[in-house]
């Protein structure tokens, strides 16, 4: 679980969604789109994800809203010409609502026939992956959902950021387990990863990132100004090549399948121009194959299986995918999302210049 | 591409085929089981993937089919309780032609419905899983197959082989370009990588495999007798949870959900026991989502960019998932299948004992 030094400001759930949802209001968004964005957001910052949380309001949303590079009120319309699987047209909004919209069409749509799939073009960044499979997993169906971003990450033997951190992420319903949570970067690492150490002004692990020549490199500043981000495996020699794989398969479902960008097309959400990201979702419901109680004591079992698996030297647990974040939520649910003091401070400053006001802290 | 050196022995793949079929047909298999089991086994080799060629008829099948452990005339029977997705129950007998099977099933639905997916339960080791993928692909449909596998990979943190090497295998069909076909154990190396390192006495890279302790090691008996793989991103330092957890998503899929075995309840393909092995397949019809012409020129521009992407130092080419073993393929077709002379004496041996002619050789 992520460590939160006392210079953490905690201000409560619900306390929070309210204060952005009314700060995204400010800036055109409609309630209900602007709730959503609110909910997937502070949900980041529950599960221990800062990266992906209220962070990153002005950066990724308000200022692209206010740049004229993200539509405030989008017209969303699907098309489909199979009984299963469809395309939406973001028209350019926010992704969180228009995946949010996308995983609820495809849950009703497997209602009736066990499986559907959904493309969404010509959106935005999104937040979490996990929070759209977790909306399935919440109707005892599996969730799936990638997401195409700007370029980060250089392909095998190439040396230029060509491919996104296009993440993938699956959710799967358990019994008395939290559910299976795999949300994951098809890169080593987030770029945040090596932000962090640059601010630290520490060398980073060796497969991490390349320099200008797409050499392994431990220099954070040569890796952020002229590298790019390795693959999930590292150099070819790891078998880098696997996670250069999967990002072009993420890429390929959410950007060229759907008709939005895919590449070096992919805007990066930092940038206040139009992105054009693509996403990707699915949802199987499981008691189309299983009954969902015996799944659920099954996937109980499996989990209990590799928790209880013999633990290399040194180690003290061994964890499944989403369990820590979820334990993670449950605390800080209990005692508050916490936000670190310059993200507090941000959001302050937001409320003010919006005349809103800023939420209560905890205590 | 791989190197064969001169003692490799090259035959034709149409006589190979008869006599893997032949052979297969005297162990009891079926004309059309034996048939799809032998085109699968070929098209490894073809591919330039020996390790699931030829080179296993008699460890992976015949050895099973002898003991018993596999059941020869299997009645595979499909149950359905919703219109796009069903469960393949087949009945112990070979993976080949169950999963192709299901494939086939996948892609008839998809052409109604635009998605369809399948689950096989009570199965055995399949071959390669881009085999089943490229048959979607080859009828313009984006093709998913995952299977599980005996154990040989470690969780994070742990130190006992709890998971298989677990490949995804993605087809996706492109315009003018070869098919991109992404074929992927979800460990760092596939065990046969750390058996060639073995018979070498050379140390392997750091991150490939584990001690008995979970600690990564060099040395391939170690790794071999008393440790494990790592799963792909090798250790945590590196995000090896993340391989874990995509290994940990094949085998809810293939294994939980199907109703197969999971985890260390997999059976191993050269123990001629019964595996219980799952596999989980999908087809996604392209023209559910986009003209198949569009998407194919697309596509084409998709992997062209990414081939002419700056390249490394020192690195020559830059390769889009599938290109190296569609390259193989062609050469070797012209060329004849290249069998090891190891692995052609144990063929020659077992027509021999099976009172089948043995294949010609080229030239």
């Amino acid at each position: 679980m992520n460590t939160y030094d006392s210079s953490y400001v905690r201000i409560p759930a619900g306390a929070l969604k309210d204060t952005v949802t009314t700060c995204l209001k400010s800036h055109g968004i409609s309630d209900s789109d602007a709730e959503v964005v609110a909910d997937v957001l502070v949900a980041a910052d529950l599960r221990g994800i800062e990266s992906h949380g209220v962070a990153r309001l002005s950066s990724y949303y308000l200022d692209g809203l206010k740049a004229g590079g993200i539509n405030p009120r989008p017209h969303r319309q699907i098309n489909s010409s199979a009984r299963s699987i469809f395309v939406l047209d973001a028209d350019n909004g926010l992704g969180h609502p228009a995946c949010h919209q996308a995983m609820n069409r495809c849950i009703e749509l497997a209602e009736n026939d066990g499986i559907a799939v959904g493309g969404v073009k010509n959106s935005n960044h999104f937040g979490i992956a996990g929070y759209y499979a977790m909306q399935a997993a919440e109707q005892g169906m599996v969730g799936l959902c990638l997401t195409n971003s700007g370029p980060l990450v250089l392909p095998t033997y190439g040396r230029r950021a060509t491919l996104g951190t296009n993440p993938i992420a699956v959710a799967v319903p358990a019994g008395d387990s939290p559910p299976f949570v795999l949300d994951m970067a098809t890169s080593v690492v987030p770029i945040g990863k090596i932000e962090v150490h640059r601010r630290k002004e520490k060398p980073v692990p060796i497969s991490w990132g390349a320099d200008a020549e797409g050499l392994p490199c431990e220099d954070p500043d040569t890796i952020i100004e002229q590298g790019a981000l390795f693959p999930l495996g590292g150099t070819d020699r790891t078998s880098g090549y696997k996670g250069y794989g999967l990002a072009a398969v993420v890429d390929i479902l959410s950007g060229v399948l759907t008709g939005a960008g895919f590449l070096t097309a992919v805007g990066s959400a930092d940038d206040p121009g139009t992105t054009g990201v693509g996403h990707f979702v699915a949802a199987l419901r499981v008691d189309a194959m299983m009954p969902l109680d015996t799944f659920g004591s099954q996937m109980d079992e499996f989990i209990d299986q590799l928790q209880s698996a013999p633990l290399a030297a040194d180690c003290e647990q061994i964890y499944v995918a989403g369990q820590k974040e979820h334990l993670q939520y449950e605390k800080n649910l209990r005692e508050g999302v916490p936000l670190h003091p310059k993200v507090h401070r941000e959001l302050v400053s937001i409320c003010q210049s919006l005349d809103v006001p800023a939420p209560e802290t905890c205590r």
